[in-house]
């Protein structure tokens, strides 16, 4: 080696270990705090999303509170309330302060949370722009208390101080939190709160929500439904869905003292018949074992056989879509279009076995396609478990997909010169997210299917309402341009005929409304149609 | 509360704390393992940027060899091998099979590699899919040695086992990495390994590249320069780039005994001069304490004044870029153009002090524009610190920068339907990538507007060429149709005339041929000076 050259020895003495909140210091755009509008609107987005799940979770109707103040040049106080159950003591610095720490990590069910990152990272953009960590109040069942809460960002652990009793004559229940952020900036553009919480409201009808922004105005959204939406039930994972590691996973972690009996208790659909199916398949393995025994061979063995049973579909309890009356609300009060068709999806299973279901509602006309959402003036908006993704449009699956439609076939030559919005929503227990940010799906062939079936389906309904409108315009024109000759027609016809031109005229004009009025009718008819269309279920067929 | 209402005791009991790797276990699209053919891609382009790094920290010409085996459906092999300086025992374990672990994590300088995390995320990938981990082969200065690693999920810890001494008569170095994945696919398409491969040899033509794919087909990218790239020096962190939070995190590091000499040694162009300069602008702060008892207040104080100061820019030595010739040379290689235009911008700053440089090329004909590299028809070839980027092309800051582009003020009206690739190159000493999986960049506008200033320039000079191509057209379209009736003109003139008509058939010929052949060499003049116009500085105008 030459001098200019360096060994193993000099060049790792660099060597280090680092936590994964200093991962998340250093590059913080990857939470998704990037750029100043962003970046508030991310901060609120983890309280909020966190507030209505624990709300959910609780079997408790939302009812959330949001203050933004500007506290000097790029500087604002966000505070966040909800009625949910309260964090306990014990656990509020880890939940608020510990990059990965919280219940949903590894739970088989439709949450808008499901990291374990959220709310810590709002903490540490607390603390890297201002020094200042959160400033929490809980209220649960057993106690109220106040704390201010930091991060330790070398260790991501929690560092919790001046914790103090609060009265509580109302016993009231539910979370506070208080945070300051720099180099933010508070704006009322498509990507700013005000947008974020219009959009959580519209299809989440059950939630009530305030915002009162920095300049004091308060907006309300109050809930339209008296109910808590059906509730998605936790579910056992599907054996379809099943990877070897996954496998091994569970039955490491399993308390069943059989394999047998670990199958039929660790994954729905596996009664005792496909236990019996499973030991014609793998007649070497031992069913009577610990399953904490299982091998990564006889693992992968009981994966290729499952593949080739037949099982039956996943339940699909797991998952709680917003359904066609919210999709149309929410698409009717954003856009205020002429023309929505909604289409909702069955449940389906992507990766052999994680359930979730599509739903979409394509808008013509009012601001469709105006709304500014993606770079495309094609505008799409974006929901995942609830959520409006508003950021990172360009690589999602979403968008992948409704571009890949060929428009052509619905009668639309340039996308980009056409008032339509499309609203896609995906649910599932499971939102396999591209970045740690969560704000673009990434490109699961089963999704992409799902949500090109739909849309197309949505499609077919609008092209027949264009047809329509086209029918009608045609028949205007005509009726407009015979109706313009009428008299001069009557006159000759009357020379011609040596009739009167008055009773000729008259007869001609009866006769044309007469045929234009059902002309009329019918493009009026397959409006109402195509409008009513949105429930039945699209044909199986791909592009 | 209702009986369906679940109080803080009980929801919270399932409150859990989780690996990083756990999270990446359940996350691995984030990582870049999502899709067959991507998934390949990413663990090569992990091992691949890593053994480049390598050669380049110790001074070595990088040799890198890889092989592909197919071992069953869906099921390859791969070894890297390198020539670099090996990793000792203590630290592969580590180096290989331990998230957020490395040398670069807190380097200030340009890497491929910044986060600790690819060659971990390949270990996870081979156990997740196959149960194996990978196994090592390690040759440095001072030992030769194999071993098998895997990783400990739960815990974050590598598993190292079988280790065996090698031995190493040649005294050769470096290090051969051998790992196993299932459910992934090798493809010869735009997103496969032979792809990216080539790429990153165009980019790094000091680099020699072996591929051995899976029909056994041996591809060798021979070096084609004999000497390393300009060496990226470490820098300084310039203090214009520094938030209170650095700042604070730099001096509770710092070994200085002053505040005044901490300023000086850590930061880049932070001169006595300088010193004084702040002492008049923060007269309260102690500039002999010691810095480690900065408060986050003097810190923000500090900040502020460094903003308020006028500053040299940073020192660019710590950037490398990949230069006029390769961007012409990769261009040329991946498109077969019949113009290209390299623009490369002076090294700039963003978020106020972290270098980087924009350069660019943009191909016309040939196969430009029809890459199929991203799903609008415009391909754009995207480079960061020399690393091909193949994917999540739809969010990066390079594609909306291109995108915002007036395209219709440099003649292109319908920029889907036009025969022209971009490729653009960032280098810097943190490239702010979106993702965990580095593939996309992250809106930095600093960044964005150096992209579009060079891609603006070059579609000047494409427009220079183009407009010579226009203008040489029509002059032959005018000379073609005077040549075709040229004959019948003489006979006509000559019967006027009553001159010869060959005599003036000749003296038309000769009239126009001189006219045409300096219309004819002044397109071609042009088309020369649009070539060789890449070298000039733009013009700073923003559009």
């Amino acid at each position: 080696m030459s001098n200019e050259q360096k060994n193993a020895e000099n060049v790792f003495k660099e060597f280090k270990e680092h936590s994964v909140t200093e991962f998340f210091r250093k590059n913080r755009q990857m939470l998704g705090y990037s750029g100043k509008v962003r970046s508030l609107t991310t901060a609120i987005h983890e309280y909020v999303t966190n507030s209505l799940d624990a709300c959910e979770e609780a079997g408790i109707m939302p009812e959330i509170y949001l203050k933004i103040q500007q506290n000097g040049e790029e500087r604002y106080i966000i505070t966040v309330r909800d009625n949910a159950i309260g964090i306990p003591k014990k656990i509020i610095g880890k939940a608020l302060a510990s990059v990965l720490s919280g219940t949903k990590f590894h739970r088989y069910v439709q949450q808008r949370g499901q990291q374990g990152i959220g709310a810590a990272g709002c903490t540490l953009f607390a603390q890297i722009t201002t020094g200042k960590g959160i400033h929490a109040k809980s209220y649960t069942d057993s106690e109220a208390f106040e704390c201010d809460i930091s991060l330790d960002i070398k260790n991501n652990k929690p560092i919790i101080e001046n914790v103090a009793k609060l009265e509580n004559p109302t016993n009231m229940h539910g979370l506070e939190v208080t945070a300051e952020f720099a180099g933010v900036k508070y704006e009322k553009s498509v990507h700013g709160v005000y947008e974020y919480v219009k959009r959580t409201a519209m299809v989440n009808p059950h939630a009530s929500l305030t915002l009162l922004d920095p300049e004091g105005k308060e907006y309300v959204f109050p809930r339209s439904v008296e109910e808590l939406p059906k509730k998605a039930k936790q579910a056992k994972p599907h054996p379809l869905g099943l990877e070897a590691a996954d496998l091994l996973d569970f039955a490491h972690a399993s308390t069943s003292n059989k394999v047998s009996t670990f199958f039929s208790e660790s994954f729905s659909r596996f009664g005792p018949a496909k236990i019996d199916e499973m030991k014609t398949l793998i007649p070497e393995l031992d069913f009577d074992k610990e399953p904490r025994n299982i091998t990564w061979n006889e693992s992968e063995a009981i994966v290729n056989a499952i593949k080739k049973m037949k099982w039956v579909s996943p339940e699909t309890d797991s998952i709680s879509e917003i359904g066609d009356a919210g999709i149309e609300a929410a698409i009717r009060n954003i856009l205020n279009p002429e023309f929505v068709s909604v289409v909702q999806r069955k449940p389906k299973v992507f990766k052999g076995g994680i359930p979730f279901l599509v739903e979409i509602g394509i808008a013509y006309g009012g601001a469709a396609g105006r709304s500014g959402e993606e770079s495309a003036s094609m505008s799409i908006l974006r929901f995942a478990n609830k959520v409006p993704l508003l950021f990172d449009g360009g690589s999602c699956a979403i968008t992948e997909a409704v571009r890949d439609i060929a428009w052509k076939r619905y009668g639309i030559n340039d996308i980009d010169n056409v008032p339509v919005s499309i609203l896609v929503s995906i649910c599932s227990v499971y939102v396999p997210y591209a970045g740690v940010g969560k704000q673009s799906v990434a490109p699961e062939s089963e999704i992409e299917d799902e949500i090109k079936l739909a849309v197309m389906d949505g499609l077919r309904n609008l092209q027949r309402y264009l047809h329509g409108m086209k029918n009608k315009g045609i028949a205007e024109t005509r009726y407009k341009t015979i109706m313009r000759y009428i008299g001069q027609l009557s006159e000759d016809l009357g020379e011609l005929t040596g009739k009167d031109a008055v009773t000729i005229e008259n007869s001609l004009r009866n006769l044309i409304e007469t045929k234009y009025k059902s002309l009329f009718a019918n493009s009026e008819e397959e409006k109402e149609e195509a409008a009513s269309d949105e429930s039945q279920e699209p044909e199986e067929q791909e592009n």
